[in-house]
């Protein structure tokens, strides 16, 4: 049965750290609408993505804690009682993770070690979803990538999310701790953080296509990506969730047909009617770290729950033009525009 | 020329974290042979391996700081005039990353942030060669393991060992910190902490030999693993150390011709002359996290490096069980001997 998965959260205590940011609230979201009873961990960081604006619409019907996940006492009265708890706090962005890899560290290995020693001492039963990222690949040896590449990452970001993926199938093999890791391929959608360019470039293009200003692009553009939008990737959270199968397993999450930095950005101006394209010669400390193309193969986790990406990139970038433009001083605030533009 | 890498060290000035440690000492007497000038970085943490004793023979002619690795003031001070840096500090017990990870964490991965970082910032044209562990494998998928094999940690510690080898090849490919890793496989020899049985089993088998004790063997004792000789594994560290094409690569570094635990026991058992063995069920839970046979192909290197294994296994023990008979109280105080029999 195909919506079983989205039964079996009514009524069921459901927590998400990260729920104040971009993956998190969309999944909050669809939570809500399941009849789950929803605890969303968020301590607010600057600049990392969580925005209260994200939970403006449900927010009567949630919980929030604004405790740093890294905060045992807390996690160890948080965690119990909880059936489910999405995993999804973290720090993204490379560039900082490369200019401070000690507080990267901090977030992105300590964190959930405190999480899951929690419920290896507090609630042992309960199932845990990690986000994982496509990242920890590195520059791939071919495509599409499945899951028995190699894992190489290129900054310091992606070691420390490879190894907060491995904890929790430590914790699963060694606690039985039911957990399970998805290696989230490029997401995109309504909530992402584009205050600054420090997190990916698919929402900092956006804003850049919004405010009719320039996106540059290094080189010609060639290399190719896969996108998923943020409905489907909170989908795929729902699935792994509900399902003990996937304990003890990581999956890609990857998007649907790969697109070339070029392509994606026309189509991306196109819908948004401003904004232009430069292209640029690579600067060299970019050149040097630059992985080429990558797309992920996502047939295990399709094997294992059906789930495959159902959005249209075409479809999904309008519906996040659309939500920018109606939210746009929620997401960007006129000091920041100017300190950026 | 096969010697070329060992004068490469005279008058060179070389760190090495750990120092006081297993392999820390046993390299260091070598280095002091080779007239490198030779500073040994070593906490000397409790029940980690660090041993004054160690070095004994040769400590009129190197200089030891007691800092820690993760102290960033202290580092900063260290790596400067540096040549090389061999990195070994670091917690090696399995068992103790599962019953406190956050230290585990602590020693290693942020020990090694802090390191590189201070190379970064102090002295970006230092060589840094990591010592990584074949434990990072897992459980094998095919035999002998070379280094395109997936790596699967099957506990925290081989979770932050990995992290921690990852963050050296970063340094290097980003910020051009000359490093590569040496992931070796079960090193044996003289100066091994023998004082508990929480680092691995050649150093407490040895004990329990030389004490005419009963070394318990899980099962038939049919699995293979591969030893190296501490000399060789030091020899290793001196080429990758002397050798700029090593930078930015990962190696193994394995041992002789594989062994099971039953002909190795008998091995040992019979050049001690003490000592017996008991075969007995496996453990539920020591079962549950085994993973079968081990051993290393170490070609990459050999083809690298020139460097083999030259110790006989046979040899190599009966030499570490005369080095420990003379100097069993250094090792294995009375208090101790009382408590762990």
């Amino acid at each position: 049965m195909t919506t079983g998965y989205r039964h079996f959260y009514r009524g069921r205590r459901v927590m998400v750290t990260g729920g104040l940011g971009f993956i998190g609230s969309n999944l909050a979201r669809q939570l809500v609408e399941l009849g789950a009873d929803v605890l969303l961990v968020d301590s607010l960081l600057p600049d990392y993505g969580g925005n209260r604006f994200n939970i403006a619409p449900f927010e009567q019907q949630v919980r929030v804690d604004t405790t740093d996940v890294r905060n045992r006492e807390a996690m160890n009265t948080l965690v119990q009682h909880q059936d489910v708890i999405f995993n999804l706090a973290g720090q993204v962005s490379h560039i900082d993770s490369m200019r401070d890899p000690y507080a990267d560290l901090d977030i992105n290995c300590l964190s959930h070690l405190t999480l899951l020693e929690a419920c290896r001492h507090h609630n042992p039963s309960v199932k845990v979803v990690y986000a994982g990222t496509r990242q920890i690949y590195g520059r791939p040896d071919s495509l599409p990538v499945n899951e028995s590449h190699l894992v190489r990452p290129t900054d310091v970001n992606g070691i420390n999310k490879a190894a907060g993926e491995q904890y929790h199938l430590v914790y699963n093999n060694v606690f039985g701790i039911r957990a399970c890791s998805l290696r989230l391929t490029n997401v995109f959608g309504p909530r992402q953080l584009i205050r600054h360019n420090r997190q990916g470039f698919i929402g900092w293009f956006i804003r850049l296509a919004l405010e009719g200003r320039t996106i540059q692009i290094y080189g010609d553009g060639a290399q190719l990506r896969d996108f998923v939008h943020v409905d489907d990737a909170a989908d795929a959270f729902l699935r792994a969730g509900a399902d003990d199968r996937c304990n003890g397993e990581v999956y890609n999450v990857g998007g649907t047909a790969p697109i070339s930095h070029r392509d994606l950005t026309s189509m991306l101006l196109d819908a948004a009617g401003s904004g232009r394209v430069e292209y640029i010669e690579w600067p060299q400390e970019k050149k040097a770290i630059d992985i080429g193309s990558f797309f992920a193969d996502s047939s295990k986790f399709t094997s294992a729950t059906g789930w495959s990406p159902r959005i249209a990139l075409r479809d999904g970038l309008a519906a996040t033009l659309g939500f920018y433009r109606e939210h746009f001083a929620h997401y960007v605030d006129a000091a920041t525009a100017q300190e950026q533009a």
